[in-house]
């Protein structure tokens, strides 16, 4: 067997491995949604609508890889990766409104306020994220005995979602819109506005499974290192796709004449900064105890993807 | 001295007291706001703008007073209070937006949206529901043996925040707004738009001082029966009362053709229905241990109140 086909082997069967891996997550979005019953029966509506629309389910992958790196075999990783599903997804809804980026269609389906009016939009999107904190609260109800930890494991969740996550990212994403930006700036919406979801996800697997403060804090340092390549590399498809491959429109960045690594440091240099970055979350993940060999492939794949 | 002047006396007393322990919870507040800095910094203060606008501080007061009943005398209180003021406040953030109820004034000031922008009123919103959560977890820092109960609070706190209290209410009056509806109807937007935080108020005061699950059944009781009172006395107020008393429009109901106790069972009815909640709520609270009289006074002034 030739090497291009051992690689062709390895990569079926990841490819196999994670479609199984995301049809059980979806599996547990479904079991975590409310029931859609009573007087406000619209709003569960409106977010299933928002929730089960498709999309890779990273986060709550790489939670639960993290989780099983790190020893864990129980269902108490279920209500969060349920959680940080939802709080991903409330910040679509509410990016897409019309105050915001205005935008009526997301993976080729109506966004959420199309469908259901902008007051549901607006509420839906709260809908999800309070109720992210209702279903990762069902941790204590179900596991008593590991209170502190879940209780660790919120807290986690709460900050990395909010004015010093993924919502401080937001704010000056929105406010530097629609003009070139430092690479300071830039960097700051990257680290928070898409790291730190990605951060979250994997530290709270990390917790939940009794990872140590200094595991948790490595697992913090490998998780931004993925989730700034991703970025950087979603500037490089920007300007290297195709959207037949992509699935979205392609020099979408210049024509917002929007600052990217490709336009700050040329593409030859933000394709050296995908490898570092990359190299860097490869090698901090090797020193740590244990092995998930899906969860390595995973984090490559991510960076070097090619949509 | 006469017996008029004695309840004067009463009056001044509770009001003084009243008034110390407003202040008192304002420098929680305070406290537990963010600092404003960083690139992100705006958002820290649009939701200082909103958090810090006044208003009567009930629901942290609800909570303080149903603590210190059932005899807690710690700070893990604190963090919850500031928490559920943040929630209030969230949710008239974004009431007040455009596709919302589109409100340019708040008690005479001017709203989050108007000052910041409609993006960072969507924003700011979302960031005080979630620093709401960033800020209870606090409390698992602070009070590690304590894991379990804060657990407790917290699920009780996201709970009735959310589709199945406030939120749920929220989508149902705004579905309905502008037609008549009906008493079933109504009742399920003043049990969840008013109770539920009022609920979620007394019962994590509860909770957190170690009350038992009857006790906290009937604390929920006990704020059901006062937020449902504390509403249809709103809706006799817009009909009986005067701007000047009120420091707002009254018979604004009317002009917006919005069904209210008064307008489904007459005046006289509705005032009945005022006294029989209130009086069912001092029933319960009378049979629970302990004894607050500021609690007692509290929840009779709330229920008879002339603004």
């Amino acid at each position: 067997m030739s090497c291009r086909n051992e690689k062709k082997d390895w990569e079926v069967e990841f490819e196999r491995e994670r479609q199984e891996k995301t049809a059980g997550i979806e599996e547990i979005l479904r079991a975590y949604l409310p029931e859609k019953q009573g007087q406000q029966r619209l709003i569960m509506e409106a977010m299933e609508y928002s929730l089960l629309a498709g999309g890779k389910r990273l986060r709550p992958m790489l939670m639960q890889e993290t989780y099983a790196l790190f020893g864990g075999r129980e269902k108490v990783v279920e209500p969060f990766m349920a959680a940080i599903e939802m709080i991903h997804t409330y910040s679509l809804v509410h990016d897409d409104l019309p105050a915001m980026d205005n935008d009526d269609y997301r993976r080729g389906r109506r966004t959420t306020h199309v469908v259901y009016g902008e007051d549901m939009g607006i509420l839906a999107g709260d809908a999800l994220l309070n109720y992210a904190f209702e279903t990762a609260t069902l941790a204590f109800e179900q596991y008593p005995d590991r209170a502190l930890l879940i209780g660790k494991a919120l807290r986690i969740l709460a900050v990395k979602a909010g004015i010093y996550g993924m919502i401080g990212g937001q704010v000056v994403d929105v406010k530097e819109t629609g003009h070139a930006v430092s690479r300071e700036v830039l960097d700051f919406i990257y680290e928070l506005k898409t790291g730190a979801l990605i951060e979250s996800s994997m530290m709270i697997g990390a917790v939940l499974a009794g990872a140590s403060d200094a595991e948790v804090e490595k697992v913090e340092k490998i998780a931004s290192a993925v989730g700034f390549a991703f970025q950087v590399q979603d500037d490089i498809l920007d300007v290297t796709g195709t959207s037949d491959v992509l699935g979205k429109p392609v020099h979408s960045d210049e024509k917002n004449e929007k600052s990217t690594y490709v336009t700050l440091t040329g593409l030859a240099e933000a394709s050296r900064i995908v490898e570092d970055a990359s190299r860097e979350a490869i090698r901090l993940l090797a020193e740590l105890p244990g092995d998930n060999p899906y969860l390595s492939r995973l984090l490559e794949k991510l960076i070097h993807r090619e949509k």
